[in-house]
């Protein structure tokens, strides 16, 4: 895989970067994904098509690309008083947001790309918001369950559901958030 | 998606799949994924193009279509003497199977489809094998925690873990097992 991370900000390659991103979120607005092609791509954000080949490698791992960056959080986890509600806030939303038309299309595209460091790299932000839940629960002195706990009896059957069966419902996203709560003692 | 369940045995409907998946089969085994076409299964199989086009749809349906057949189990958990070696054999054996390379292009075929028929399928046949050794874990009179607690608690991590992260470790396997079985007290 050819994507380079972390880009000096405001150089060359970070602006390539960020025209032909906004590319690929533009003409998946405008049609739909079995039509998007690199040269079209490429046209849209005015670089060649071997500026694309030679930095992303091929339109499935540009799409994991663009798709996890809207992945990433865009704000802190909701302070809502207490560990066990700010996760159930935090759960619920994720829940919904993973569920929905768009966020199926954009773990699909980071899941279908062949290398696993988008994947990797989604799985990763989930775990800073969680950090972020306990570490203010700590701060508040309350008791919080490990972090890999969290990930495992929380947000692996959040996201086995929505990968897998269905839309995880509201009822069972509490009980999962009390259950893992519990074994904090 | 056009994909036809279980057509009557023997009919022409049961055969053309037959013959059409074992084109699938033979073709991945000898290309990669992306060589692989529709008039090149179809010439194989010995139908039409449209023939597949219109029972299947699109090349990714027919892919994923194959990958779910593939991904049925092929025989009853092993019999280790107790409901927790059972759980415990079994989950050994299917994060193994997962994780590896033909596992994880088979569950990328099987998520990469549209319509989510095949990926429930897929949960389907892992929920069963659960409900194999739930059921003979009761008939030898010990305690086995409910079904959609262990897919929450204990499939759901070891598939987040080779989706998103990275193989599940053996005694991560364990902790994960022995966890799901004291609920049942």
């Amino acid at each position: 895989m050819a994507v380079k991370e972390n880009p000096r900000p405001g150089g060359r390659s970070a602006r390539v970067q960020a025209s032909v991103h906004k590319a690929v979120r533009e003409q998946l607005a405008e049609m739909s994904r079995a039509e998007v092609t690199i040269p079209l791509i490429a046209a849209r954000a005015g670089v060649t098509p071997s500026t694309i080949y030679r930095r992303w490698g091929d339109l499935q791992a540009l799409l994991a690309d663009v798709a996890v960056e809207r992945l990433r959080p865009d704000m802190q986890p909701v302070d809502a008083g207490s560990g066990q509600a700010d996760l159930q806030a935090w759960a619920e939303q994720y829940a919904e947001e993973m569920s929905s038309g768009p966020g199926r299309e954009m773990i699909r595209d980071v899941l279908a790309a062949q290398a696993g460091a988008n994947a990797c790299k989604c799985c990763e932000y989930t775990r800073q918001q969680i950090v972020v839940i306990a570490d203010r629960a700590k701060a508040r002195g309350g008791a919080f369950p490990d972090v890999d706990l969290v990930m495992d009896q929380l947000v692996a059957p959040i996201m086995y559901r929505i990968l897998f069966g269905d839309v995880p419902e509201a009822s069972r996203v509490r009980d999962l958030v009390a259950r893992v709560m519990n074994t904090a003692g």
